[in-house]
């Protein structure tokens, strides 16, 4: 399992924060959390995940537009389940009334608070792509603007606990994978971390459902729009690709660039990536299996299916777990690779909650044990 | 509350009962339950429900065609979720190994199975329409066959909490209701308690999602044939007509007798009932919202909405809420009640948790508390 | 079949019309249309309708955002298949350019527009609710903004073919009918005209497609919304009432009153309408259907199913039909209609087309062949 | 333009043909038609674009189980616009009664019966995959059977207007593409004619609609498992992809050999193809695009769109177009091809009837005017 990224531990002692928490009806403690932004569906999703966690306690949300409203104004099927209201953000209300905070700002907007938050001693997941590249030129290149906390850029750590797990542990400042680059490097990461793929024989084909592009309505989004259609977008520019090719190279040591096609499918959950590529390497083809299965061994939310079954996103949809499935074209010499989760659950808040629970050394899967819901 | 259906206990003590438990890793004394019929989606969703349910342990699953089985192969989505495997039917194995069972077996082939079950001790929730008509002329007219266990018509107490939940909890045998008549009796009961409703000017227009017409492929339920596009079916002569109407008749203890139209919609999950009538009264307007207030006090899976404030499928999707509004049309003095329920959850196999939790003596919400899965 | 409605002919004579028209390549007179309006959806299927009519030209398109944009630009599945450009709306080059014109502005706009039109000589089918209400209080009430054009109520035609054949054939001006109001109204029509319902007893639950409410975005039509979901919407309060009552009241002589609620499916496509009612008669039940197969005996459009047999969405999806069955439910001694149509063909374009063939004097069908398209 | 396939003309002259024909109302002549198979999707497809084709009169349908009943009793949207009924096949019939017979039965029976319709001296097109092969060993490989016509495989022309419309003229069997190989070839055709790709580095990701996997009910086409679901399937061993193979490798004049995976979209109509691939050339960018607009010019059915514009299946729904967009992904110097069509359509009924036209003199685009249906 790789895994070289250097963190510096935050200071803040785990004890101090546990005496924060609060004490449920129990007897139990918990930890107090936030959410900054939590009008769109990535804060929806943490809600759905969060309430019932029985290790924490939402004790702040905040929404802009929705300030002094109660939660069930935003998003009604909270009625009757939580009297949470929206707050207007301010530091020192997250720093007197959380122990960790996640943010679900969009990207552009989160670099200007987590630093706030992260310098006033907070834990911080953010779900934004703000924190996830390395470098701020790509940053500027791929997300058309300048990154204002550009010296947080390397105290983030990527939160993909499968790769990360005890930089996980230590971090005060998470940047929670993206939807498609979860999907994208679950899927090769176990050749990346041996240097296996010709990277430059990479294609990765991945199709979306129609949460991932939030909630603000737009015409390409419209029902009518959108229903009884399939379409391609950001042709070779989606601005994911630098997050993938990045914790790829690192993975693999030296540079790694390919080329990806996102697509737009009439669904609300789900992300299917179809990856193909060939291999620097002379190993029976049976061998890959064993290194996919090696390298996920023990991981709860990833899971390789048997040869000849593929995964379907239906097979995963309110979930946290990852399929991957392994194809030879034989006539070709390619190997195709698959992978379905939910993008808004092991493709956003169900992979926070996953850090989360890491940060606060609390059980990894709490919170997360809910089946998918299938049909 | 209304509540008057005698219902003689059964004689297994609940203590003994407890003692069949077994301990899980908490030190929690776990129940054992089974589920006959396990392949169909109603078998699926007790899964979804009952694996992670604390206070259960599925001991037993039976399926006629997977018998040998494991569940993965059967539900795929449950890889890496449960080892259990199915076994054929077994009476000895099913009493040897659990303490309540669940039949989620086809109207028909239920009451050839649940007596034996019954007989020998076990509780017993069906999750078919089998032991919900009292009058086994009834089931014979709207299902066309002989009703075989008519002596245990009588024995069978209704399962819809909210009406019978003391019934419930000394019964041996539960027949749960269906999804239809759980989203008509819950927008109509209040009303029906109080002899309110002009019962011949009662229509109920209902739509349904296709998970409610189960796993069997058909043409009728083809994908090409049955998105985008909306259609009627078995109209004014639903099987589910007759229940409704005895229930709604014995609370409000006189003949009830209504037009009932379902409908398909093209989406998985989900009832929607618009019921229309008038009312035997003078009360004033606001006074009906009061009654449905006070009826419905303290009952977790019921929410009132507010005025102008209508249900939506989507709003109880994977959960076991049921959601009301009322409005009137003014012009017609016409009282319209709409109610939103998951026909699998609250429909089908949340309402028999619910009846479980009620049977054994744990927590009325217990393994219910899933926030509705929006979007 | 009814007609009483008094139409003064406008002055224009139709040979002075033809004159004007243009040769097609075939060497047939073809008469020269416009379309006020004609980037939302039902300019859209204005444009899908009338590009392959042959007996017209499309001469000249508007549009307020689009000005000087092709239509491809607007709607980019025209791409190569016309070259018309949206010009800004002016009379004198809607005078210059067409002998019949089209207005697909929504309410609201259209009563701005039209009498210009229609001052100047043009004929005129207006698709939008301005000229369908003969009361401007009622207009007032449930449109909520006064009526600007008052005096042309009266001039109107309500252009539903299968009532007011006559009428519109020497119309100059045609209120185009709405999409519910046509469902409905051809659902209840044989019986109205013979004074047959209970009116009072009368419940319409409809359900419609998305296309219906347009091509803005908006919340409530995102897709992450608003599929997988079913709602009631507008509950007793639609704008189409009234319409419907006055058109009925006409029909059967006295007043008309009753409830109706609408319904989103998702789907982009049809209108289901459900109708429910008792009959002052008592006429035998097979007579009721042979009032139907006369009534419409000779329509193309309308399709009378046979017993057993119900409609579906699907089955008029993309044409001009509608169709219709009846089912009684004895218990109650109710009827039952049903009745679908696609609401952007015979619930709004194609229906106006059918008007402007009758106005043109074209055969009524042309321009309205297509065939159903299922799957 | 290539073309080279040698196709000896049958000996039937088509004065003789249009002598059998009938004359219409107009007075013109219309040929005689038949459907063998009438009942699936594609035959369903044939009759809603030949039924209002004016050069031509459906004169024989022929359906096993459905024999003797009306059209309209297998799909019911024929109600009220056709009388045909079906017949059990027969040669005699077939060849009194028609002059072009379509063959739409499934590949494995379709060669039993169109050598029959050959020798008899009809003209056939044939919409399975029986006679697209021209290796008899590859089509055992691919469809698990041996070919009982192999001395058929020679006489077939490949019904792919835009590559072999003079053959087709001539034709007396047509083998009319796969819908995939259509998406696929009209995408890489004006590359592979020069010979530029490096086919080895060629990846085909397809995604259809459910249509294309036909009618008949099966659990992964089950309306509530296929909704809100997306899959691949048949990984690199879809039947097609040696029929596309085959045909590119005819117009490169050489092998052809690449990598396709399906997909299945969770809507009824609609095929994308995204296409990867390196070109053998140090031509400049812009003159790939040029190499198309000239190879598709004036080719009706081919739209080939601006730069950063994406083909979207629903801008081509239920017509006969094919949408073509090329955008370099200039990191790793790889084209991408991205082609849309409707695989009902284009993909089969559509380019079948324009192969008819062709072969029978009419106007290559007579009755496939329909604009797409959208929304």
């Amino acid at each position: 399992m790789p895994g070289s990224k250097k963190v510096v531990p935050r200071e803040k002692p785990l004890v101090l924060l546990r005496r924060r928490g609060s004490l449920d009806f129990r007897g139990m403690i918990q930890l107090r959390v936030g959410i900054i932004g939590v009008t769109g569906y990535t804060g929806n999703e943490l809600l759905r995940l969060l309430l019932p966690h029985a290790g924490v306690k939402i004790n702040y949300v905040t929404s802009h537009s929705f300030a002094g409203e109660p939660l069930a104004t935003v998003h009604p099927h909270f009625r009757g389940i939580t009297d949470l209201r929206c707050s207007s953000f301010s530091l020192d209300e997250a720093v007197e009334k959380t122990d960790l905070v996640f943010s679900a700002l969009p990207h552009g907007q989160s670099m200007d608070v987590v630093p706030q938050l992260y310098e006033a001693g907070l834990k911080v997941i953010d779900l934004s792509a703000d924190f996830r590249l390395l470098d701020h030129s790509l940053y500027r290149e791929w997300y058309g603007k300048d990154h204002q906390a550009v010296h947080l850029l390397g105290e983030a750590v990527y939160g993909l606990p499968e790769l990360y797990r005890e930089e996980i542990k230590g971090a005060a400042l998470v940047a929670n994978p993206g939807c498609y680059p979860t999907s994208v490097i679950l899927g090769l990461a176990p050749l990346a971390a041996r240097g296996l793929p010709e990277h430059e024989t990479l294609v990765v084909d991945s199709k979306s459902g129609t949460s991932g592009a939030g909630k603000v309505p737009s015409q390409a989004l419209h029902f009518s729009e959108c229903t009884e259609n399939f379409r391609a977008y950001k042709v070779a520019r989606h601005q994911h690709t630098p997050e993938m090719e990045q914790e790829l190279s690192k993975l693999r040591g030296k540079e790694f660039v390919f080329t990806f096609v996102p697509h737009l499918v009439p669904m609300i959950r789900g992300i299917l990536s179809t990856m193909y590529l060939k291999i620097e390497t002379d190993l029976p083809e049976e061998k890959i299996r064993e290194i996919y299965a090696e390298f996920y061994e023990g991981e709860k939310f990833v899971r390789l299916l048997p040869p000849a079954m593929f995964p379907e996103t239906g097979n995963v949809y309110g979930s946290n777990y990852c399929d991957l499935a392994l194809q030879w074209d034989r006539r070709t010499g390619r190997l195709i690779i698959l992978s379905a989760l939910d993008n808004l659950v092991k493709g956003a808040a169900g992979q926070a909650v996953q850090n989360m629970n890491l940060m606060l050394g609390l059980p990894e899967e709490q919170g997360l044990e809910a089946i998918p819901l299938r049909p």
